[in-house]
């Protein structure tokens, strides 16, 4: 396994420190901008290295392969990206872990839908995601890291919300929040991976509304 | 693009298509079985060719690629089995696309969800499905082939069904098959691919059951 990359190392001076999270951020961005250029499959650590200014023993000091500097690339794009969504709307209230918690299920599930289906069609997102699936199905222990470090935490998410939901009444107090979030991540994750048809606003709402109030009549 | 074996070749005399026939299934079991034994990635044409007898340019006479094959194989290795499954229940009505059609939607949908389940864990798919998904996220080219010749057709089963509920009211009128379908397909697909959770058939109960009815409270 490899080492993760010091992010707020206590040990070391403070320009040590800062050289290694400007190497570290050069990594990313250098990744990440590769795997959109050139492709994963001729993506290397080497060119990796050669574009971030780095020597690759830099790179392989903190990690293990190519898969595993995208994965933390890609998780580390993904925080920013939330964190810049949670500042573009300072007025919507966050639940602990991280979801909107507005009082409207409804509502509050169709915005996170909706910017899951943004990320999915961002081109930056795009390439990396699909290296990393595309690695994970591949191989059965990246995929443990993988589904661990990152669709875990977003599904976790969901489960929370739902749980929330239950104890306001708004789901049913049997349904189990663990199989739930599924009819949310689910759908979107095959239209995305395997193009299944068309990923846009209206889709993310309907896929809400069928898993909320089920597809045959209500009485 | 590859040509596709003949299955009943109609210009050929009979012993050729005889022995097509039997080169054909057993370049099938060869490369099922290597991929399961040896994993995808150190199966080789060339180690095709030679468990199942035959000469390598047999196969590239038919196919293009590995990958090729696999798709093939894996294709009739379904075929056989919905055949032996419509078999085990000759008393199960089939709807004129494949699926039961007993009247009873939720009985149906589970029946098809439980079976898809028990695909999924059987290790003679698992493998081959494995590689094939892992070729199709690698590859938009062999995904839209993938998607086009595996997993549409599936869909489309669904939507069809999805669809003569709706004309005995047993489904809404303003839903659309082709996004409901995916609340079946998508959760199950994750589930095998990601492993985000137990797969099995309380599961896919629970699927349907929300999917049908909305985790929602009815009133």
């Amino acid at each position: 396994m490899s080492t993760t990359p010091p992010r707020a190392p206590k040990k070391t001076p403070p320009d040590s420190a800062r050289r290694s999270e400007r190497s570290r951020r050069a990594i990313y961005d250098a990744a990440l901008a590769l795997v959109g250029e050139i492709g994963y499959p001729r993506t290397t650590i080497e060119g990796i290295a050669a574009r971030a200014g780095v020597g690759k023993q830099t790179i392989y000091r903190w990690w293990g392969s190519k898969a595993q500097v995208l994965m933390e690339a890609f998780i580390d794009l993904n925080e920013q990206n939330q964190r810049a969504a949670a500042a573009d709307h300072p007025d919507v209230p966050l639940d602990p872990v991280g979801l909107p918690d507005s009082g409207d299920l409804e509502a509050d599930l169709k915005a996170v839908l909706r910017a899951t289906v943004d990320e999915l069609l961002d081109p930056r997102f795009d390439a990396p995601a699909r290296a990393l699936a595309a690695e994970g199905v591949a191989s059965r222990e990246f995929a443990r890291e993988f589904v661990a470090k990152l669709l875990m935490p977003g599904l976790d998410l969901y489960a929370a919300r739902l749980r929330a939901a239950q104890d306001a009444g708004q789901v049913r107090a049997d349904v189990d929040p663990e199989t739930a979030r599924d009819l949310f991540s689910g759908p979107l994750a095959q239209r995305w991976l395997q193009e299944t048809g068309p990923l846009d606003h209206a889709y993310a709402d309907r896929i809400v509304e069928y898993a909320l109030y089920g597809i045959t009549p209500r009485p």
